[in-house]
């Protein structure tokens, strides 16, 4: 077995009041990464981090993340030249989850779609949805910054 | 069996540039929530909301969600006065994460430690951790708005 590049969580007053990183991954090995603009402070992204891409960003200065749909490390925008510089990663009072702060290269771009942010659309609020009348979303995010074909192949 | 509050997600397309919002659940029938001070854009906590604390939310426009530690909707602020006011509910392009931008109630705290963040401490950066040299934290925001004890007990 690998030694761990993090201890293990201790109690609750050292998660919350400690000066140790101890990160509490999950029952699929990552915590919660909250990836946001670190001059807007726009949340772009919301991804995953195993122990080992969490160790890479903390050494490199870059976001490194675990893709859960492809099972592998993932540094983000290698392939679409949007690598992510980080300015400030933050993490919460039970260490279950990071807020990373990142400036972006290439197109500025985060998501796949081509968009600065993953989270361009708002839901309707103000009814309860049911079956019948399914909540809607409206487009609320600017035009994408590049074409994903283009950039990821017709795939 | 219940009636399905959302639509079940279809395929990538609809997911990514429909108007009619399918969430993704988790294996623990969760999305991630992200939420966010309406106005300076702070990141304030990350939850998990099941589909009746997404339906409640949408509907009353206050922060409900899935308290996975005690297995049971929660009303954020219902103890403590805290109440986010939501402004805006945003989704992500696959739809199994959620940012919300709140106005908070009370003592504008959002953290149950007191704090108006649970992001309150930052890793220190530029090396990477190991089994001798853990991750440093250094703690960034401000002090506590209230004391635990008080507002939720000596517990």
């Amino acid at each position: 077995m690998s030694t761990p590049l993090f201890p293990a969580p201790a109690g609750k007053a050292d998660l919350e009041t400690g000066d140790v990183l101890t990160p509490r991954f999950g029952p699929d090995g990552t915590v919660t990464c909250v990836t946001v603009d670190a001059d807007s402070g726009a949340v772009l992204m919301v991804g995953h981090m195993n122990a080992e891409s969490l160790a890479r960003t903390i050494a490199s200065g870059e976001g490194w993340y675990w893709s859960r749909s492809r099972g592998e490390l993932w540094h983000k925008g290698a392939t679409s030249g949007n690598v992510q510089r980080v300015e400030e990663l933050l993490v919460d009072c039970d260490q279950d989850a990071l807020v990373m702060r990142v400036r972006v290269d290439g197109h500025g771009a985060t998501c796949h779609t081509g968009r600065v942010s993953c989270f361009y659309r708002r839901v309707v609020l103000g009814r309860r949805p049911g079956p019948d009348a399914p909540a809607s979303l409206e487009v609320v995010g600017e035009a994408p910054r590049f074409d994903p074909a283009d950039v990821y192949g017709k795939g």
